[in-house]
């Protein structure tokens, strides 16, 4: 039987963008989000009000969510009116980017209860929301994951299975730990270029062409070198996925001296106030501003 | 009056194949090597040779040198039978990557004697070395870049002037900078990746595609997957490049902690042995391998 009604929970940037799609794509939709005015633009184009994550979960085959962090996850599918206090069978996809131990404890709980749980977090920002061109890397049930592949298909360009639950969570944590650990090299290149006199400019274009090529050096480092601390990817963000990967790594017993020096860096900012700059404001810890 | 003679200096795997594309370009070429053994080629092919560096300087109206660690540099241009024991006018360009504050001496030195100097270190490896493509990034006077471009032009397919003397060599440490702590993101992310069970081919395939992107995660992330460490650029050679950049940083009151870790962990795994390795093999520090 195909699916025909699908629960959308958290309808931030990334949430509202990915939801509309399903809803263009000819699905029925019960939205729950904590401040009510975000679901506006989707009730007026038809989708459905529901009071709690529980309430969604009695009302659709497919729960989706994508909300903040992973104690927010933890409450959506296990808390009070969460949507594990009413879902019988069918699916629920966590696609927020979340601890991949969580992702586990859910598809167990989930199970449980005949529900096949995946976690399936996204990449690609605000811009691959809306234009469907995410990213999404996705563990759990190979059988849950081809039933869904349609709903996938409407929101991501490239839609990846990588294995049992927590599989997801893993991929996008190293995709995460070789942005930010990756970062410091960028920031530290621009860093040396201006404080040798160099016109950074010319210097990361030269380079940019060899060996030293990477997105953040082509992406970042002119925001750097101009100044330009808004967020394509906010520093609080990266502070929560790194605590996430770090966590991970702790239990496989794996020492990440770059990604722990990465967060240091992005705690200190954060404490001094740039938790809502772009990831690319790393330059200033160098440049002492 | 256009330049006829050329002196090269230091005829390893990357300057046999430099100083080959200026004997092809019509260049006469009056050669000096450590061993002479390697100079054997050129011989052959018409290049002549001379017993000292400073018996090239008296016979050529540029000389090039690349040789291998910044003291050797010192060596050829103000030690014993040295280059300028004998230039007089005409040019000298140092294209081994090292000092900028050695750069800086030698322009200077060379300067009193009426001898242009610039620094001209070079990144593509030997393969841009064969193909005459490599990149070229200069420092010194202008005139002197101007004058000498056709000679680059011979061996590189991108030069680009950078300013005043050292400013090459800056330039060249941005680079160094960028991927050697940016290879702590890409070691990083396939340790995890192995660690936590994935498919680590699949996860660089998928990551590749994004915001984690770089070359060195398309094009040494695979062989730490494959446990290949075959050196396409040498970590006894990133130690020698780190260990300037962190000299230089520390002149400018520039703290580098990402260097700095990156430095420990390559010093790390020279001290095992490991120096003559190519840079990916941080990997194995991760693996405690």
């Amino acid at each position: 039987m195909p699916i025909k009604t699908v629960g959308f929970i958290g309808l931030g940037v990334m949430g509202a963008s990915m939801a509309e799609h399903l809803l263009d794509g000819g699905y029925e939709l019960v939205v729950f989000n904590r401040t009510k005015e975000k679901a506006e633009p989707l009730l007026a184009k038809g989708a459905k009000w529901a009071e709690t994550p529980a309430e969604v979960a009695g009302a659709a085959e497919v729960v989706i969510t994508i909300v903040g962090y992973p104690k927010d996850v933890k409450d959506v599918y296990l808390g009070k009116n969460g949507i594990l206090e009413t879902k019988k069978g069918g699916y629920v996809v966590d696609m927020t980017t979340s601890s991949p131990i969580l992702a586990r404890r859910i598809y167990k709980e989930a199970k449980a209860k005949g529900v096949a749980a995946l976690d399936a977090p996204v990449s690609g920002g605000d811009i691959g929301a809306r234009n469907g061109q995410l990213v999404i890397v996705v563990g759990g049930d190979r059988e849950a994951f081809d039933a869904l592949k349609p709903i996938f298909e409407l929101m991501g360009r490239t839609i990846r299975y990588f294995g049992e639950a927590g599989a997801g969570q893993y991929t996008k944590m190293v995709n995460q730990i070789a942005i930010a650990s990756g970062m410091l090299g960028v920031a530290e290149a621009v860093a040396f270029a201006k404080k040798s006199g160099l016109n950074p400019v010319d210097v990361v274009e030269t380079i940019s062409g060899g060996a030293a090529a990477s997105w953040s050096l082509s992406n970042l480092a002119p925001r750097m070198i101009r100044g330009d601390d808004a967020p394509g990817f906010y520093i609080k963000h990266i502070i929560k996925d790194m605590g996430i990967a770090l966590e991970c790594a702790k239990e496989m017993h794996l020492e990440l001296p770059g990604l722990t020096l990465a967060k240091r860096l992005y705690d200190e900012l954060a404490a001094r106030g740039m938790e809502d700059c772009g990831t690319q404001t790393l330059i200033r810890w160098y440049l002492k501003q």
